[in-house]
């Protein structure tokens, strides 16, 4: 296989962002190709989540060649949500490892800010499965389900994942701040996080990326540079919250990251800094658990205990992340990678030297992860067979049955949230939950009201066509069914009570 | 460069299709890898124009890997508009080529019978230049335009071109009487196409391809099978038609076919037969002089002739082509393939053997273009270098300064249509030209009314906020203006009128 080489690399100042997609495109594109050895390319790759929605733009691939004034260049867009800045970069990646192109330019961008908050949540939450956004869910609602699955799973107090998510968004922000080019560039305090309002239980606002405009460009080449693309993965995972087995882990990273660190030869330990899809703060704290530079339910401590900070051990996001540098959803995969070019090119204000760094890109509910490793292309490589290797399940192709309706009219919470941000036609406070019913199987409901949640609480569920709705067992309702099947069991006769099989013969 | 081969292939029947487009995709794939002599692939590579408009639904990719319970495996999807099927399979083949794949699933595919003609056709008029857009230009009119153009330039009588575009539609509807696949398997008459309504002068219903659903699926691999994908290029062209300097042929294909012909190392001559796009029956005849089966001019005769039907020398869209198979529009690049590969396999009613297909796919107004050549693997290459090679023109990126105001009040007509199948918001009949100005610019612009339309004829032009109308000049109009400007002589002095240059020193 051909190797790859970074040549140039440039973003876009990230924000509000008033030119027309095709000029922030152009502008990100023209200085990667400035600050490239040579200016000519094969082809362009182009990253982009929805133009067509988001700008009314559809053949977007063909509409930048021309604004570039590269009429007659193949031009392809690649989509993969919110990670298509990063699956833009893996399909550069194979036009030039095939050798069928020697010199390609991958761009990623989105125009976004020029919408409401709700048009552009109900934009996003297109990636979710259907009969969860029937529900009303959002990103940030499955996002704040998983965090409130992950306080339980580690036992964790309110108190103790407040203060782990609150350290990635300082965290992040302090990184920001050093980083022209962010969205986001002041420092935040504990007091203003707490001080922030609640999107979706217990995600605050500073826990959410912003909605931002914003592009990115790198050119990859065949020929030697001084950073080499030397391993890239990609998996995908359950598009659905109620058919995933782990709400704590996602599946796609793992995938995306055995595959990246078997190409790179390398492991977690040979990493020495990453940027990763921190589209909200405990997906920061996951994916670190993912890619395995922290055991499951440590990435939060470890944000804590400062291992993650810009002058630590393994810094996370130097560059502020999507939460602070801001998230053009098309671009940010490949904004990451940009920020970690330059950090190994020693173009950023750290003065460590970097030798191996990672970028991480989610795209939709982790449904579509990558992962892509950049190295000093003058750095040995290390061998380091330290990694545990994680197989996904063999599967063979079959089609899926469509979501079966609950079983009963009973159930128990398995993960919930309140959403105070609620798309349009839904008015907060909107409670969610994925309800367990008695068969094991999980389905997403509407709360009748958003009191007495918690994980494990019994509920009443009931169908109103496509849209189940559940209410929490009260105390005297609880009481009342344990009379009636007391009553049931007295006026049944011992027989049938005791011996059901005797019976049936 | 590793060899990439086709293993199984399959499609959908097209046409209309009531279930959700996750299920006809998991069809064709399911199919696909049924018939091939794996049935595990490593990832998917699935072409889509735009199922976030014509279905509501964003992360098409995830969507459809979890819906063939494929789960965890990476998957991407790509658009070029309409091309996107084509374009998948460039992407898949790239991932063989290189080596990081030894077996990808391509699938393309599209959903659009469900939405009125009117919203289907906003949408897909959503591919074509902004200015363009405004008028109220769809893709039917930009095609009208450059067959008016065509007819023009080669100097055909109405009845001329109607005969060939006539003789066209006839092909690949009898063509389509025998695909049990194809949307529509009924033979049309003469009669029947001439009875047929005008969309968009000279274009009829018949002149058109239909609005269909469907999904094609090609599994590629690394082994060797019986077919070889031997070629493959991609080029693109300007978005806007007024930016064209040759409206009557297609920049994007000649790039495309330049490279696939290099690549296989073939040329025209070296073809059996081909699959081609054709959205409209022109653009069948101009993509058969594009791609060097007969010169600029003569694709028209050659079809009248006979030489493209079904048992012709060189069969063009022996399947029915998009006009009688139908044109999903994601899908239609990638069925062109499952079509050459089942000719190749002799799974077709020809009692022919064949040895090599070309397919070639047109994204928006031929702004986005693919040509794939396939050949039976046990056929000896034939050395052919009698390919006149086309260079794409040398272009440095830079960024394109938006389109000018028009200069001038006056100018004429360089092409026109009349529209009867409008936009929303649009009343037919609505005519639309390219107009020539006198600096020699072209702008798009809407008539004030209908009549008196012809290339050459002189109109005025006028403002009015972004859209451009023009009336053409009457004969009193023009007396009085040859009027006007003889007063204006006799009024002058001499000295201004014959020696200007003196005057200014």
């Amino acid at each position: 296989m051909q190797a790859v080489y970074v040549s140039g690399v440039s973003m876009t100042k990230f924000g509000k962002d008033p030119r027309p997609l095709a000029e922030i495109f152009c502008q990100a594109a023209l200085e990667a190709l400035a600050a490239s050895k040579e200016q000519e390319v094969e082809a362009l790759y182009i990253g982009a989540m929805n133009p067509e929605e988001f700008v009314g733009e559809s053949n977007i691939a063909s509409q930048i060649a021309d604004a570039m004034g590269l009429t007659g260049i193949p031009a392809m867009r690649i989509e993969t949500a919110s990670s298509a800045g990063a699956a833009a970069i893996q399909a550069g990646f194979q036009a030039i490892a095939s050798g069928y192109y020697r010199r390609v330019l991958v761009l990623g961008g989105e125009k976004m800010t020029h919408l409401s908050t709700s048009a552009t949540t109900r934009i996003l939450a297109e990636v979710i499965d259907k009969q969860e956004r029937q529900c009303g869910a959002t990103m940030p609602a499955l996002a704040a389900m998983i965090t409130e699955k992950y306080r339980e799973k580690f036992r964790l107090s309110q108190s103790r994942l407040e203060a782990m998510l609150c350290s990635v968004a300082l965290k992040n922000h302090l990184n920001g701040s050093r980083n022209p080019l962010a969205q986001f560039q002041q420092a935040i305090t504990r007091e203003a996080y707490l001080a922030s309002k609640l999107v979706a239980t217990p995600l605050r606002l500073y826990d959410c990326s912003p909605i931002t405009d914003g592009a990115a460009a790198v050119v990859l080449t065949s020929e030697k540079t001084d950073v080499r693309l030397s391993g890239i993965g990609q998996g995908t995972g359950p598009l659905s919250l109620r058919e995933r087995d782990n709400f704590t882990s996602f599946l796609a990273t793992r995938i995306a990251a055995v595959r990246a660190y078997q190409m790179a030869e390398t492991s977690p330990q040979g990493i020495d800094f990453a940027e990763v899809h921190d589209a909200f703060t405990p997906f920061e704290i996951i994916t670190t658990e993912d890619l395995g530079f922290f055991p499951p339910g440590k990435g939060g401590e470890a944000a804590i205990e400062g291992k993650t900070a810009f002058d630590g051990p393994l810094p996370i996001n130097p560059s502020g992340g999507l939460k602070a540098r801001g998230h053009p959803v098309g671009a940010s995969g490949l904004a990451q990678i940009v920020e970690v070019v330059k950090r190994l090119r020693g173009q950023s204000p750290s003065k460590r030297q970097f030798k191996r760094g990672l970028t991480q890109s989610t795209g939709g509910l982790a449904t579509n992860n990558f992962v892509t490793i950049l190295e000093r292309a003058d750095s040995p490589i290390i061998q380091n067979p330290g990694l545990p290797l994680f197989s996904p399940p063999p599967a063979t192709a079959r089609k899926k049955a469509p979501p079966p309706a609950p079983t009963s009219d009973e159930g128990e919470i398995e993960t919930f949230t309140i959403l105070y941000v609620t798309p349009d036609g839904f008015l907060p406070p909107l409670a969610l939950a994925l309800i367990r019913q008695a068969d094991g199987r999980l389905i997403m409901a509407q709360g009748e009201d958003s009191t007495h949640l918690k994980i494990g609480r019994e509920v009443y569920l009931r169908q109103i066509d496509d849209l189940y709705l559940f209410t929490v067992k009260s105390q005297l309702q609880k009481v009342q069914e344990s009379l009636k099947r007391l009553l049931r069991r007295r006026t049944a006769s011992p027989s049938e009570e005791e011996n059901p099989v005797d019976n049936k013969l």
